[in-house]
């Protein structure tokens, strides 16, 4: 029997809550469906930077690349927002996606049926909404040289100083996670929409130029089109539903993603992958966490919805371990216990519900199991 | 009595058409409320190039320099996709506002009442909405150097191309923005939301010291906050009345802005001011344009709704001359037309309306003064 190895690392605030709710969807699998996983658990972020002062421990990074994948919590809180920048929290989170070089992250946003009318947005602009995000996560502006801040005394400019980032793209850093891209795509709706700005910036015209290569030697089935990011900020507003898979670099990504996200209404529910080439076993290396934040002002309470990391999990199992009948089965449980009308606090609306707090919810999906 | 200069430079696409309508108003103003225009126009854009071979001719942009203010339509267009990228029409735009140094971009993102039901947010998230954003317009990574495409021959670079372009801000260019961003503020709800990303990027660290320098020495009656631009996005979705005016660069700008401005429904409604540092007049170098494209699809059939140029023509009356009661007026006069039910085709919904031509209303607005 296999034994996949698992690293978990709960991070901060509701981080450590909700991977308690994984880690009994874990061991469900486990005792039903004879899975086994060596599950081992270590500090990121604000955690490891209160017991290690910086906010990755190497030991922990070696872990983490030793495993078959690392699932995350959420990193970050006020306690650590003075800190310096190289041991901010996100700092941990930024140097795995680094080193284990993750460059596809994958970031449905979904919108749930039992859930449409928690959008912002009109039902019928979201229901059924089924869109994936393929963000670019290992390059850009994130990680590209020079970079920092330092004296200048040019003349005219009052204050005396300049704060300097670098946009870099490879071709071959562009092409790959257009592969991811195209991938996805034919086992979706087949269509890839592309967003970067070629009308203001190269590193965009180089952008746009190596998804259309890749497109055109390697995937010509699949439906291209290309977009101003701008513009796909409007588009994600106004119909969000003319999308499928759109692909787009790091810093776009973070920001149309959560946009994207947001469009839901149930940021408590979704998950994310970040993917990496193929280690020795044919795996992918791999990292898995919920979109939302660590959200300090409710971490402790039992409050939070446990059902991004659960959904995080059910990633796991499909991209990690090509186990997508349980992957199904997971999302199944998820979808039933939402039918039942049970609720986390952030699920409570108008028409009401049964709430339940974050270990409850946990409970019923294995129940649902 | 004054006369005031103005540089009409109509553009492409839909740019004559509305901007036809700009010239009735203009024409009423000086007719019956003893203003005095000195009206030129000029190519920019395609047209520019399809007569000189670049975006902006030289004289052009010394007959913008030498302006009182500058009224631009739109530019662009699918004739112009595949030309290089230093005579791309866009070009011809971003000379003018570097040039000018129009650091100032003001977009107001305006829920107009009877327009509420356009918008694919739910009436209650956005009726109401009148929140401003405050870009910054002439440097960032719009305008930083090193930039380019270039050879790479780095084993592991499939493609063998490199993509560059340099995020550069200098304290000065943030304070002045800040500053613009404040003073604004003071005239409207007196708090301002700073948005970067000081998590990932030192020039968003710089960014958000810069503005938290300048409220505390010169501001402290606003109240300022600060938030990372990928929950900004989020934010701008979920509730976007929260914000009074946001201040951020000039990337997050163009595209915070434009999912603003979509949250209104109403793109054909939204107008914008570039403005830089008073001229020896005393007043603001300022270039005024409608917040949407060029629209080449609906071009030159009387579709367009020429009333976000309109209401740039009243930003600037209201900021270039001082005319606050004029600029007032004609909005009073949209606000009419709008009420009597008078739609433009991006306005007709399923509540109905009497549908006019771009000329027509036009002729209604003026009417209506
Ligand atoms: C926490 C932060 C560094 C991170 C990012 O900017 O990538 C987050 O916003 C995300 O999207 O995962
Ligand atoms: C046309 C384009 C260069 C421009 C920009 O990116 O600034 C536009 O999107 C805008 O927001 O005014």
């Amino acid at each position: 029997m296999t034994t996949y190895s698992l690293l978990i690392l709960p991070g901060d605030g509701i981080g450590p809550e909700v991977m308690a709710e994984v880690r009994k969807v874990i061991g469900w699998f486990e005792k039903n469906r004879g899975l086994s996983f060596a599950v081992s658990e270590d500090l990121v972020g604000g955690a490891a930077y209160d017991k290690h002062g910086k906010p990755l421990a190497d030991e922990t990074m070696a872990r983490a690349q030793a495993a078959d994948a690392v699932l995350l919590g959420a990193v970050g809180g006020p306690k650590y927002d003075n800190l310096d920048f190289s041991v901010k929290p996100e700092r941990g989170l930024l140097r795995l996606r680094k080193e284990m070089d993750l460059f596809a992250n994958l970031r449905p946003a979904q919108c749930f049926d039992a859930l449409a009318d928690f959008s912002s947005l009109k039902r019928d602009v979201v229901a059924g909404l089924d869109i994936l995000i393929v963000r670019e996560l290992t390059s850009g502006v994130y990680f590209g040289e020079p970079r920092g801040i330092s004296d200048d005394d040019t003349s005219g400019n009052e204050g005396g100083r300049v704060g300097v980032n670098t946009q870099r793209y490879t071709s071959g850093e562009i092409r790959r996670v257009a592969r991811a891209a195209f991938e996805l795509a034919r086992k979706r709706g087949n269509r890839v929409c592309s967003m970067e700005k070629a009308n203001v910036m190269e590193s965009g015209i180089l952008w746009r130029e190596e998804v259309q290569w890749v497109h055109d030697n390697e995937y010509p089935d699949v439906e291209l089109s290309h977009m101003y990011a701008d513009n796909g900020a409007m588009q994600l507003v106004r119909n969000p539903r003319q999308f499928d898979v759109i692909v787009t670099d790091n810093l776009f990504g973070d920001i149309l993603s959560d946009a994207a996200a947001m469009l839901t209404g149930s940021l408590g529910m979704l998950p994310s992958a970040s993917l990496g080439a193929p280690m020795e076993n044919g795996r992918p290396k791999a990292l898995y966490e919920p979109v939302h934040g660590s959200a300090p002002d409710i971490a402790g309470q039992g409050k939070a919805n446990p059902i991004a990391c659960i959904l995080s999990f059910a990633m796991c199992l499909r991209y990690s371990f090509d186990l997508g009948a349980e992957a199904d089965l997971l999302e199944k449980a998820v979808e039933k216990v939402l039918a039942d009308g049970l609720r986390t606090g952030d699920l409570m609306g108008a028409e009401g519900g049964k709430p339940v707090s974050t270990a409850e919810m946990g409970d019923h999906i294995v129940a649902a199991l």
